[in-house]
């Protein structure tokens, strides 16, 4: 009896085999083969699969569910990729074509930051609690809530994209065609952009050189405390969770990050409520256990 | 067998008799008599209960249960409204101070803009769907979550803000405390502000003007739309509602409002879904019959 779960992102394909407690039996990453095309991407995932189930001297016999996270708008009910732009994924039966390498076995899709969500609500970051909201800092904003001590993809399921929240109204151009979400201020590429003409290599570089005291990287780095706390505050007034969870690299930069981004957004906060904001505790992995949680609930 | 509602506000205290089916057998609207103070306004209220009860023949062992609904924040488990400030009322104990009118009857204390969206649920605009979002344009903006099929008061009975998400990052002073909210950009107050130094009394003098075709209240009016349609933009990206209703005044201009609102909406959403977006159905009777709706359940 054994579980599989894919996380399908622009950059890697994360799989894990799982057992009945979602436990890793094997666990594969491997580079995104955009070229490919789509079809031979998903035999690539099978050929991982059956790789990992001989690791383990399993068959395709002993696999209950199959769950895969993807990037980017998924219909849930048909299992297809509608658009993921970073994967040249357009209208993607993805579902259909894994339940061809294995007939019989159920195959559930899911949104990445959704399955992370859930994979923090079983086994990390939220476990104990009904209400709270992930976001995934990184080149863009994910988001993924728990509501009610349920998953909650959105009323429509088109899922929860709290990254696109405006933060500035008219502010700059973010990739969804809007102006001044969230993610055109918070995320780690507006620490990367902001950083360079003062020199600095990326997002970390920034943080690096703040913990340091330069003063440029200060500088930056208190503009992101403020921009991220108000977006947190922001959300955290319409939802009023128990707890924030904050993945991605960014995270990283531990309590450096964490401390003033608690106070800001006590401050600003409409309940003046010291809501919990900590760590994501799955880091990378928590797509592909979300997706097997998923497939098996 | 009959229910009693308030809609305790600033401006009025709204007060229903209702039959098991929360249609009206008797209502009554009175002035917030500010300056007599907690403890007396609530004996008024018992008055005004007690008459719709004569009027009906009726007496207190006929009342099932009582719902009041509140501005400001609430304790719904201690029955406490902890801070209305237009209402001067600070750590009030409502719902026992009811309950020594009516001992034996259950009282049930509510949060307004909740009350509001349960009754628009049960019996309004609301009827049919399971993920909507009320946005009550007035002197600010209230707002009232249906999620999963239910009431959601926030995810630890705070309420739910939407009218202090930002919009506009360090921008307007809001009441809050913090700056840049939806409210400050949104609100009928808004539009009474801008219009002002145009010689337009207020919001509906805006409004009015722009239908006539006057170029500064157009000017006015247009830039109402780019910041309204920006925040339920926001909003609906966060939660992806099946409808959006708004009520309060503003609501009342009609198509004028919603046509141009609907088509920014589904520009400006990630999902470029064309979301409802229609006017509330109750008004001013939303908080009374929600409150007695809550009561009852």
């Amino acid at each position: 009896m054994t579980r599989i779960g894919f996380d399908v992102g622009g950059t890697n394909i994360k799989a894990g085999l799982f057992d009945n407690d979602m436990n890793y039996l094997s666990k594969k990453i491997s580079s995104f083969p955009k070229a490919l095309g789509y079809h031979n991407i998903i035999e690539t995932m099978y050929e991982t699969a059956m790789e990992m189930l001989t690791e383990n001297n399993l068959s395709k016999d002993d696999v209950c569910s199959i769950g895969i996270a993807s990037a980017g708008g998924i219909d849930i009910e048909g299992g297809i990729i509608i658009a993921a732009y970073n994967l040249d994924f357009k209208e993607v039966p993805i579902r259909d074509e894994m339940k061809s390498h294995f007939p019989g076995i159920p195959v559930k899709l899911i949104n990445d930051a959704d399955a992370a969500a859930l994979a923090e609500f079983n086994k990390g970051a939220f476990r104990g609690y009904n209400n709270a909201i992930l976001l995934t800092v990184g080149t863009g904003i994910g988001s993924g809530l728990i509501i009610g001590g349920k998953l909650f993809c959105g009323g429509l399921s088109h899922g929860t994209e709290a990254g696109h929240v405006t933060l500035a109204l008219g502010g700059l151009h973010c990739t969804c065609g809007s102006t001044g979400c969230i993610e055109t201020l918070c995320s780690a590429t507006w620490l990367s952009k902001t950083g360079k003409p003062a020199g600095y290599a990326d997002a970390k570089a920034v943080i690096d050189a703040a913990k340091r005291n330069e003063p440029a990287a200060v500088d930056i780095f208190n503009e992101y405390i403020e921009n991220f706390s108000d977006a947190i505050a922001s959300l955290t007034n319409i939802l009023d969770p128990e707890v924030v969870a904050i993945g991605g690299g960014v995270s990283l930069a531990g309590d450096f990050l964490f401390a003033p981004l608690r106070d800001k957004v006590e401050q600003k906060s409409f309940f003046r409520y010291p809501y919990k904001i900590v760590p994501a505790q799955l880091g990378n992995d928590a797509g592909a256990i979300g997706a097997a949680i998923a497939a098996a609930e």
